[in-house]
């Protein structure tokens, strides 16, 4: 297990060409967000255009557009059942996030099976938080495409069938394989475990032990993803970096939220591009 | 009557443990803001959540869901008419916060009913605002749980029964045992009575004399009970560090807002945090 | 002529007495913005707010309310077509502002009629913008109150008869005395006619030239009206810190923003307080 | 080809005289953003008024009220599908700038069609983002006016009929003269074609390439029109400001966002306006 230090910052965060346009750096599709969890898509589309992607689009509750408008509004919006209005919005871009806020209800359920049924094996597809319960709960096929899991120790459970007592590098290792996909095991030190590597995050502080920071976390892969060649250190650079930034915030306040940390990542990127 | 200091802060803030998840600090509800008081709702929502508890969820009006997710994304919505849907989130919660702008209509009175009948009795309930004057008005029976009233003077003269001129600690005293609730009685320099203890706060502004900043001190005696172990110690810690930041902030300012009280809980919360 | 200079605030900014509740320092209620003009209400619900006034309610379009909600949480919300619902509300308001952005509609005529009809003799009310255009096109008769009217020039000409090649001193005097209320004559160098005094603004910028300045300019004065005592040099006071902070943030701003004036409003209200 | 540099912003801000109103620093309607691109009429407008234009009114779709308010209530709103109860805002204005996120409905074209029977040869037009594709589309007349369009590289292509690799100095100018219009074809490095003037902007940072920056960019040439006199020259000062100020803060940022390249507009104003 590799531990992740500052050049995975370094090694990923390219120096952006001088003849650059927003089409290089990548279009993100972001999806969740129902009536009762409009701040995790918020904070998650907050995270991809701070991280830099070159074009957000948000789909969510019609119930959520006014505020993610004003939240955010270098993001464009989509009412998420509207999918099969919008499928080359999906077919066209580069990364695919959908969980955060999503919820499990049947429009939840429904929407997520779309997104299955559209994407490409080329196309990079992160799946968090509820749209994980989704999965394991109905067994759901994956689709082909370079699929990241983000969940966090009970979601892992659920996906994996491996209790919380046997999640340890073994027994992930193995399940990672069976899925082909990168899992970022989220914990006090998460783990990211992809086809290639096994990383393990070394920075981090208990003051971002608070609601919103997977919502947060799954935006700014969404963004690395869309910017950065290799997508397992696209992926290993965003856990880092969340929890580095975090780490600093922290030096002055008990509890770190998570628009504090969205604020400060390009200043951050700016810090430790590639020289 | 014990004159709080700023060791109350240090004995009360734990430093938090570096394998920390969010889970350990604490599952708040908060419930309250009609439609006319939606600005109660978001800054007692605020206070929890700058106070670091780990999740919360927001029960009010759903005329008010777009200005709270917008203000403060961290916090999760439901309409506060669908109560008896999501009971299990009271009956998980930890800390449940019932008044700020809750209004004293039937709806009003409803709710609060609904939340006396979900309660259990090892849970903190905080019953701040409207809802202390509707207890009071239609002499509701209190639930078994660990109760906190936080009335202003008049407030008070409706729950005890007692004028304000008559408000003084041994009445006080007397009607606290009777209600065997701890009573955060508001003023210039706030009393606080619980079952054991009596503390009155020293410190405070004229610069706070301004409207929401009642809110505030509810959302952040919730955040603190949330997350740390002595009520009757959390709740005073929570008052005295509500006025302190408010003293540090006057120092430049006429007037003292309650969301730039806020935005600095977290800074002093790290500062007076036990070493 | 007076020019007024620094000491206007320093004479006028009480400091707060120790003891003190936000009943202390009024009760205002704004009422204005229709649906196209909701920034003007939010802008004069502001800087009543930041000027100190202990409580304020905002009678606005309902269209206006998230808006309002999110740009201001300190401030209550009432629909202003459901006046007749909260007469008690205005009656029992130290100062009443009507008309940034209410229209000249004939809902915004109902409006205005209505507060007419309720205002009581004592009560400050503040007649802005399109209210006044209303009087004077309508040639409304006005109730008995103190009233302070904040027209700029073309206003003053609908109002007083005056064209604006003819507004001076004496011409605006007599009018004045014959309107029996306090005028603010809006322009690079407002002067104030009093029933007892005339003042003449000093300060200024031309950074100030843009749409919502007289909203914010309005709001001060409800917010100053409320909290002290004389009420033309409330209103003095109020006209020259707009624009005595106007100034000092056009050192480094070609254009100065309302919302910038009015978070500055604490400060300046204590630095110039009476010592 | 002239390069830009800073002398064109000292040559076009004048220092404002002090007996300014804000009806001397030019009325400007804003028209576009539909249900999916609020942030772009957001951004478009908050440009505006961020570079000193007087008066400024946005027309957009009625979904995006709320969001527009809370983000810049300077400015005032009408749903863009009654602008034929609001043809004297128009006819009134300055500069009328049409486009950010309008979209290509039938919706969208109609209201660019009543825009086109309204506007008269005197008031300058700033067509931007979608409605040059609908002009290229379907081959749309070109009202009589002072028009400034302002393609990227493949709307200029739609536009003009030529070919992106065939966009030399040349032919755009061939264009531009058949075209009579100020053509800002947006690139790395922006050129800008007009009657007289053929200028290339040479500052501007990689930084920049993210999603709505167009939209600013459109923003801030409405409020430099409104503002200052030879339009061509307006128009320039804007494109080199705005790459200018980007340029200043990807300094210290990896990514740039135009909400905050606006708040900055002021504070660069002020530094390089006319001594």
């Amino acid at each position: 297990m590799i531990k992740l230090n500052e050049k995975i910052l370094s090694s990923v965060i390219n120096k952006r060409p001088q003849n650059s346009y927003k089409g290089m750096f990548g279009r993100v599709v972001i999806i969740g967000g129902n009536i009762n969890f409009a701040g995790a898509i918020i904070m998650a589309t907050s995270a991809a255009v701070y991280s830099g992607a070159g074009l957000v689009t948000t789909m969510t509750s019609k119930a959520n557009k006014v505020a993610l408008n004003q939240s955010i509004p270098e993001a464009m919006y989509v009412n998420y059942k509207k999918i099969n209005n919008n499928i080359n919005l999906i077919k066209t871009a580069d990364v695919v996030l959908i969980g955060p806020g999503l919820g499990t209800s049947q429009t939840s359920k429904n929407i997520l099976q779309q997104v299955f049924n559209i994407i490409g094996k080329k196309q990079v597809l992160i799946i968090d938080g509820s749209a994980i319960t989704l999965i394991a709960n109905d067994n759901l096929q994956l689709p082909k495409a370079n699929i990241v899991f983000t969940p966090h120790q009970m979601e892992w459970q659920r996906l994996s069938g491996l209790d919380i007592k046997d999640q340890n590098y073994l027994n992930n290792k193995v399940k990672q394989a069976e899925l082909k996909s990168t899992i970022v095991l989220k914990s006090h030190r998460t783990e990211i475990y992809t086809n290639n590597n096994c990383f393990q995050n070394t920075v981090g502080t208990p003051a971002q032990a608070t609601g919103g920071m997977g919502d947060t976390l799954a935006g700014m892969i969404a963004g690395f993803s869309a910017q950065f060649n290799q997508l397992d250190l696209a992926v290993a650079a965003a856990v880092y970096l969340h929890s580095k930034i975090a780490e600093e915030l922290a030096k002055e306040r008990y509890v770190v939220l998570p628009h504090q940390i969205i604020q400060k990542i390009p200043y951050y990127m700016k810090k430790y591009e590639k020289k």
